[in-house]
């Protein structure tokens, strides 16, 4: 590499103090605007990089936040994190901040990694996704004093820590009101065990919507770990029934394009929708509740800016948003 | 956050030097176990954090790599780079590295952020994705002396710069055989505008393993930009022909979706493949070629980590891995 230039080298070139090149550098507007564009004639000529090391001794902010992310799984729920991500690095770089990525399994493998990644990086903070109950990593960076939002409520304690989250009882309402107003009466739900806050949540939305159209639920509520084959042997036994349902409203596009291809090869013309719109279900025309993900990404890292210019909300801002029903030809 | 602990903290809490601390941190192998043992538990007591500004300032390595994420377009290709991305994530982790993503919509807005991202973070490299015919990136990172590796080779130079690439022609060739082997005769291929080289690698494939067959491509190649409603056009007018082709390789799953529903449409029972095993082709059934992304991921961090040790091999060593072609029902 070339030899390395310094701000003593800008100074000299500018002719001006290394302080003023310093102030060009890190509060510009108290400097003369001729001044100012002359030194950073310098630093371009030059090629000068400001160096984040010592920048980051003198200002104790790295513009640097984590987030991790998880192993590849049945690639259709994962692109949901992915977009996420995209949407996240764009409006971090918007804001003058990157990500930092780190894998991660699950909660107590994310838990393990943050000394290491504090120890490693002068990390500002973290975005973690997949709130659950008592989320153990949300305890450990609040004791070690390490700002951090999430996507995904506290769901034991709304008023603990900034969050944004879509709405899920919202999304699941508006597929099921949709088909109440297509003239559907019996309509299952498809969903994961019950204990998950995101999970019941969409489960919620369902619910409330049949009672509050006084149809009735029961029998109609069916319990599976998330998966394709998992959905296909659910809506089976849903539809092998002497009144089976005619429309089953699920809680994730996997478990969708499993309960589709029961119907179909079942012969029953039952309606399915999913949750997530994923490209999945922008192939085979399946109707999705779709979350803003763009919106999210972009205001968790609102929050997160906010907390670390020194604002301490008390209760901190919730940011919820509403989701989204994508009408395709399975409904 | 808690006052802060430094390592004259630790030294005096485990009753040794300065020194013996920072061995512990930085050569651990020469120090006693029983010092280390005792090092470590007050650094585990303390809540001691290595900082990663100085050190980095001393051993000149900050353990971050910088990858480039595109924004999300149709979603179903984008899960090719996704994938990528956690298995670069994982990687990199396993060999103490984490990765650092910037977002840039082309090479030149990458290029553009080059300078911002060497200024303000102290970078030990890049992986590149997406390469072609003269790519400026790879001159800009080579000219300023900063070490990368690319996923995808230097088309107009193999030896070039150190790579890993997945052979394109030898997956779309496995895909020809195999329609060869099940009796088809004509051929066809609806593949990206020619000139890039990611595209015509998988055209010559196809092309080669028709004519080694004894078979002609004439009139059978066409070029489209990518995209569902693309494919589904190409195949409309090569399938509405007096002599249609009886199978379409396609350059990419988004294509190939596209073809299948022309097939379906005109009820033409045409074979049809794609590229890159994409979830989607899961789902429908798609016989795809299979990219394998993990070990691609492996093998580029083993590259960029030699290379950061110092080696300098000439000319650089190029990993061309082998696809899998994954037979579905549209074969």
């Amino acid at each position: 590499m070339a030899q390395k230039v310094t701000i003593a080298t800008v100074a000299r070139h500018a002719q001006v103090s290394r302080q003023t090149v310093s102030n060009v550098l890190n509060a510009p507007h108290i400097v003369r605007e001729e001044t100012r564009e002359r030194v950073r004639a310098s630093i371009a000529t030059l090629g000068y990089r400001a160096n984040q090391a010592a920048r980051q001794m003198r200002t104790g902010r790295s513009r640097l936040i984590a987030v991790r992310i998880e192993p590849t799984r049945d690639g259709i729920n994962g692109s949901v994190l992915d977009r996420f991500l995209h949407g996240l690095t764009e409006a971090a770089g918007a804001a003058g901040y990157r990500v930092l990525l780190y894998p991660a399994a699950d909660a107590a493998g994310e838990i393990a990694t943050y000394d290491d990644l504090l120890g490693a990086y002068e990390l500002d903070g973290f975005v973690l996704t997949h709130t659950d109950h008592g989320d153990a990593r949300a305890d450990w960076l609040a004791e070690h004093g390490v700002p951090f939002v999430t996507f995904g409520r506290p769901w034991d304690d709304p008023g603990r820590h900034s969050w944004v989250d879509v709405d899920g009882a919202e999304g699941t309402a508006q597929a099921t009101r949709h088909l109440i107003g297509a003239g559907h009466r019996r309509i299952a739900f498809v969903g994961w065990p019950a204990g998950s806050g995101v999970g019941d949540d969409r489960r919620a939305g369902w619910r409330s919507t049949l009672t509050a159209a006084g149809l009735d639920p029961t029998g109609l509520d069916r319990e599976t770990p998330d998966g394709i084959r998992q959905g296909e042997q659910v809506a089976r036994e849903l539809l092998d029934h002497a009144d089976p349902p005619t429309a089953l409203v699920c809680t994730s596009d996997s478990l969708a394009v499993g309960a589709l291809r029961a119907v179909r090869e079942l012969g029953h013309p039952a309606a399915v929708t999913g949750f997530d719109d994923t490209p999945v279900a922008q192939v085979i025309g399946l109707t999705s509740v779709s979350q803003p993900l763009a919106e999210v990404a972009a205001r968790c890292m609102d929050l997160l800016v906010a907390l670390l210019d020194g604002a301490r909300p008390t209760p901190p801002d919730p940011v919820l948003l509403a989701p989204t029903l994508v009408l395709r030809q399975t409904t």
